[in-house]
């Protein structure tokens, strides 16, 4: 196990019926002027921003509001709250919200006290301060709800660049799995994919010796197999949408991730997908996620059997462990298309010959990426091949 | 899945030699005097104490400090160090040790800014303030480092008795594994057994569809069954060291038990054991754990046969689940004899003709207590009967 450092201060406010609890909690981390943030007409049509109000109100807090967050934010409405929230003078940002809404709010909340351009964060450049932003989660999916992290799309140019710093870390959460009722299957099983891939890219690690994350990754990924499929079946169960929604912010506070190398370069051969054709981030996940998998298994059979029994049941073939490694993935591709997840490119909306744009795009150049398996160029256009190309 | 809240914000800094990050911490945290609160003589032995001393100087903090702290902390000394404390103008308490010195420092963080006496919170009223507390861990075991726990027993008729809230979280907590390297097999083993019995009172719940938690706990058991047994054959492994230790704080941070009614009775019945004998805790867990399992499992089987089966690989047997049910409580045994742990009242040092003292300090009066199973008095007095005469 690695040194680490671990921080996850957020206060996780948990239950049917919380969100009336957004005027108490603004007011107990200092709120005294919101901006209330979020994105299309769902939230509004549902009554959620509405509650909200009610509740900011009775508490005594004004607020202003800025809606239109679209899937894979954009740098251009983060200027616009960051102008907003100026001239109103916002001490606290409030997204009312999936991932996106929370990453949006994210890069407003580091904006507004900073005197440069808030993309420097998404730049490389380690933020000192932000406002303090709270949530009110209606995907499960992201984990931005506990996760020091933000990603935001550059609109000129279509880049897809991240931000990580614990001051990134709302300071409380409220997570009301009705709110998730409502959702439509595809964006529920995509977000049930996101969940895992969260997982998968810290269980893959050259890292020995990490018994308790490991079982702890396993541990939500045996949750998803089980209630994922319940709720597609019926998206009114409360239950299977609780556990879901808790295991989304597990998966992502990073106490699954802790004392290990991590792999992101399955989210990062995403983020170049959904930039370039805004398709939904765990839907592009579903196609890229096994399609690594199945290029990067031989670099440790043994660690992809370990997946494939303990997580999808699989029994060891003592005498062939490359066909339990492979067994494994071939279950989880399987999974994700129960569910109703894209396999390929053309269930995807990607086209085989935007490859070269794509890997252009990651900015690899001559080197290679860091990770489980380091990959350089020729590697990653691999991986899209296989992508492009997957099946049952 | 009941509703809940949430909160663990204390920052973890885990990793061999972190230690020396005492000061930083400190000073982070806002202290400007700190008590230095530690227990027997290992920790000034092993050099540990000067080196957390020569932190606090390179930061430029001063220091008072009180050792002394008794397994089973006392009130007595609370009240010593209440009185330092105030007339030192102490501002953070940092505890140098295990559970006992973690919980005793947060009695005294409790009592320092109160009027009254401290023990009224361990006698159900509610703290609304508490200096901040640090740690630096030098034994996996009660998980005080990362809970809003504290157990103290009044000197004054050997009360053991609790008290529980967010304000109790240690603001920091530093975790060296290395430290506990040193520690003699028999506290090794109780720690691990007191770890186990966290998850087990959160485990054993009638609250249904808790999927999560169940398999977050399920994780942490696992951990604990492939580890313990490793430190015990070799005290050096700091790998396995290093995972006990992260278990040991996950196991009672509540991130496995949110959600749930949760079922305290087996530590409750250990406590006046190990008050009235002054046994080590985790030893009289693995006395009263498998016995307060014998007595109560046919409440549901079915959630025993769950944990034999998941946690104790035993198979199911579906044409007599009961067999199975028991089978893992008989492996449950049957493992913390392996670590070296006693099973029975003979082994631990108790008398079988001291049941009725145990009973009758443990207030049930004519009532129940609550749990997994609700016990009244001829329920606690076979449960310690069953204790008593376990054998393998």
């Amino acid at each position: 196990m690695e040194n680490f450092n671990f921080y996850s201060p957020t206060e996780f406010v948990f239950g049917k019926g919380c969100a009336v609890e957004a005027g108490r909690l603004v007011k107990k981390y200092g709120g005294t002027k919101v901006l209330i943030h979020y994105g299309g007409g769902s939230a509004v049509k549902s009554g959620l921003i509405d509650k909200v109000k009610k509740s900011l109100a009775d508490a005594g807090v004004p607020y202003c509001e800025l809606g239109g967050v679209q899937p894979n934010p954009r740098d251009t409405l983060i200027y616009k709250g960051i102008e907003l929230g100026r001239s109103e003078g916002v001490d606290i940002v409030l997204a009312v919200g999936g991932g996106s809404v929370i990453d949006s709010a994210k890069g407003i909340a580091l904006g507004i006290p900073y005197d440069g351009d808030f993309w420097d964060f998404y730049s490389g450049k380690t933020p000192e301060k932000a406002l303090p932003v709270g949530t009110v989660l209606t995907i499960a999916a992201a984990g931005s709800e506990g996760s020091g992290n933000s990603i935001v799309t550059k609109e000129d140019g279509l880049l897809k660049r991240g931000a990580r710093n614990d001051i990134l870390r709302p300071k409380f959460s409220i997570m009301d799995p009705a709110l998730t009722q409502t959702l439509p299957a595809y964006q529920t099983a995509a977000g049930c994919t996101d969940i895992m891939a969260h997982i998968f890219e810290r269980y893959f690690t050259n890292t020995p010796e990490v018994e308790i994350t490991d079982r702890l990754c396993e541990a939500v990924l045996l949750t998803m197999i089980k209630e994922a499929p319940r709720v597609i079946a019926d998206p009114d169960n409360y239950e299977a949408r609780a556990n879901i929604m808790w295991a989304g912010m597990i998966a992502h506070n990073n106490i699954c991730g802790v004392g290990r190398q991590q792999d992101w370069n399955s989210h990062n051969l995403e983020h170049e997908l959904s930039a370039l054709y805004d398709v939904t981030h765990g839907a592009g996940l579903a196609v890229m996620m096994p399609a690594w998998m199945e290029y990067v298994y031989k670099h440790n059979v043994l660690r992809f059997c370990q997946m494939a029994t303990r997580v999808f049941g699989c029994q060891m073939d003592y005498e062939n462990p490359e066909a339990t490694a492979v067994e494994g993935i071939r279950r989880f591709r399987s999974f994700l298309h129960s569910i109703g997840m894209p396999i390929n490119f053309a269930e995807l909306g990607a086209k085989e010959e935007d490859i070269p744009v794509l890997v252009e795009k990651l900015g690899i150049g001559s080197g290679k990426r860091a990770g489980f398996m380091e990959l350089d160029r020729n590697d990653v256009t691999e991986i899209y091949r296989i992508a492009a190309h997957a099946s049952l």
